[in-house]
């Protein structure tokens, strides 16, 4: 099943990439055991691939008043609502393991509305979806929608942004036809003994 | 987690259900080692409920040429465009059983157009799609983009019933607010040792 | 104008069917004066053409909140929205029958807004249409804005399944192409005595 | 069941208009037997009132490659894609009547693919359906795809000058809330010497 | 960049035109500076170019709660909508000269949301989309809407007739593949003196 | 008329930024005359800036086989289909500017298909709509579309990526509600020697 292309476009060896990009591999790849396809598809533009992840860290790692589990709920949302398979088989994975849920995943890739989340969680996802989907119609009251639930104004910007960012990481892997690892779909969904 | 209602409306306990009806559930238990939540729900209903099942058996459990596993890809495929966590959870759980492949309900629920099956299977779910979201703009030319494929006409009705079924399926179990059982979530997605 | 098949696929002879299937159309051929097209198209599936009519009358016969005629709105507008011309005319006929009313279904069927209708009706059928057309999206909210018009929990069921249930049978009748009965076409539209 | 508004909008008596659309109105009374309730509603706005009517004789009456009937279908197909359920009576009656088929329009209103049409009046409606829905999309093509069915430059220009025309008069009749006259929904739906 | 044709259909040469079309043409260009291509590529029909024009002027020439620069920014955002290349140069330029902002066409036609423009017209052009693209749903509570803005019923006709209007003139232009004249682009976007 | 914000959130000031940012704001402002506001807007959040404008630049500076005009023409493209106000105005300054043609960006932004463009051309812009649209669509035909228009599989990236880039862009300046520079509306309009 592996023997699969992970991209429509070549995939660089490690040994080709540059120095920076081959350190930052190895280094995903010692802490998740595996080297997730995203990286090996988008090393075949390196400027991108640095901006890519450049990008990516500063909107998923930054201190905010969201979860990074709520962030990933947000990847894997708008991911489903965009058919791609890529975004929602990887970060479902991450959402599992952040939230230590093994159901959410599929609950929010398939419809949020149904998701065991809070009220709170319904309205970032309700907002993220309206700029994935219909970014041209936001208007204050969206603002003011989540207020209520306790969002800052910087709160909302990472909810917005991540949606906006996973609009082109969809688009990339959907035009690449980027293949899931097969580690991603299991993770996250077994108690945590028999993941170690 | 598992105290959540699995339906809006009441659930009947298998005591206070029509003999026929807790036979076909007691019998579903036996083989599969749980309920079903769909069953369980739509006893709410007893003669819809039968109906249901019937019809469910006629398409699913009929000869045809289509495989089991082929007749659940539909059902996932089109419950992913309808955004049913039901429908998505519980076959994506048979699909993976059936085509002892633990990747490829996630695929099929996502994009079947990225799914690791056969330009057949494409084409057969490329017909379920549209009896499942634009069923009035089917023609004749529609059917014959299936026979190059060795779909005979009542294959294709196969496909197209199936799609139509889910239809219904998915919106009860949307109106329902229809809640997976969590065994559905890992069943299929280990090598068989687990499993037992 | 009758020669026209009435399916896309072969319809078996009264003679030909098994008996209780044959029973049942000799039965709605007494009362009705001819035998609707769908039991003749849905005949060559006998499995699912038992399964298909024990639905419809576990929705369409039983006691209800809903009048027989508002089930039958259900039915008409939903159709029109699946672009499904043999349910828009055989229902529409049946409708305007049961509301002895010969405006009220090409007005519903082409937008329920703007028909002769109470506002009770006009929430019972907003709530169909997003089963029919988005049952992903039904909350909480969909279903208290239905009770202040009197609709309990039983009747709102009543509402989501009968729209559910043609979900399945518009998209049956646009594959197979089903063809109305001419004799629907009139049905309903003359004062009374002109019908005898 | 006929003291309902026509429109949203107040409506002069016929004594009240200026002389020219008096006596059009009359006109038509005199052919038909009743005045259509569009040349009350827009008798609102003498100025438009004239404008439209000059239009609609214009495209309607003009010497053509389609025949009355034809012009009729693309009006009824295109009213029921918008959901005009003034066009759609008012329109249905007049394909019905010069079509002399009691069937065809509920047929087109609902599905044009599904009507007793010919395959030259398929393509027709296809092109007219593209004006009245995504007229930004037409290119070279969809004229290139009806000179295979006979249809000329001008006949082209003719459909789709009547499904841009109409795409006025649906959003008219929709904003005014536009009621069809009573005596439109049976008109053409019998044989000749009962309409006498 | 001006010898491509202006239309897909013929354009008569002013001098084989009717004396009151001609008459009409020579007022606009000795108003404007040149002739606007919607006269000369409807010129083809004399019949549908004196209806249209007259609708036109009885929309927009009329007394009305709507400045003249109102009724333009309803048909800019109107057309933006429907992709019509020809309308939004021709009647951004307008607009533009109307208000006196060099900047207000390009916004309203891409997002009326984001224009600088007050409440009441957000309120306006939002009502005018809804007649653009989806005038069957259109209720009372639209209407109502409207009313806290100062707008009689009166004024509402206006701006539903007008998003009406320009429904049939850009499809009309859609179709015909109306070109712009060059004039237009630059119309309005200079300080007084450099128009002179 | 400039006093309005120019963003939902907070803009810093050219001295509170870290001096890379200010650094390449000031080049900016040395080769256009002034200072696009989104850099300013998006200063905000630095690094989240330094990542976006990374990207950009990756895109839309690298040697490629598509022309820097076509490149802005995917940009205007998307992001009239986009709504979004910022984007078409200022990439459609850029794109008159590298095309010297002041016609077209306004015609690319709300109709590409009407564009003076090449046929190649609006063989790219299908693609990259279809990538800004419904990327989970794409298929192997789309890029054998491209293919006989002389478009390498880096080209297609190419198309590809800045179509995704920019999903990303829109979403951000729809929802901080990004206002384009005055300067932006004028630029390229005018015969070269009136912009000096």
């Amino acid at each position: 099943m592996t023997a699969r292309p992970i991209s429509r476009y070549p995939v660089p060896s490690l040994d080709a990439m540059p120095e920076d990009m081959r350190a930052r591999i190895l280094e995903v790849q010692q802490k998740s055991g595996f080297v997730p396809n995203v990286f090996l598809a988008l090393a075949h533009r390196p400027d991108e691939f640095r901006a890519f992840f450049a990008y990516h860290d500063a909107l998923m790692l930054r201190e905010s008043g969201l979860t990074k589990a709520e962030r990933e709920m947000i990847v894997v949302a708008t991911s489903g609502a965009n058919d791609c398979v890529y975004c929602v088989v990887a970060h479902g994975a991450i959402l599992r393991v952040y939230e230590k849920n093994p159901h959410i995943a599929d609950q929010v890739a398939t419809n949020y509305r149904k998701a065991d989340i809070s009220p709170r969680q319904k309205a970032m996802l309700a907002f993220a979806m309206k700029v994935a989907l219909a970014s041209g119609t936001i208007e204050d009251t969206d603002f003011e929608a989540l207020r209520p639930h306790g969002f800052s104004d910087e709160d909302i910007w990472d909810i917005g942004a991540i949606a906006a960012f996973f609009a082109l990481s969809n688009r990339m892997a959907n035009m690449t036809a980027m293949r899931p690892n097969d580690e991603f779909y299991l993770l996250g969904r077994l108690p945590r003994e028999k993941k170690a």
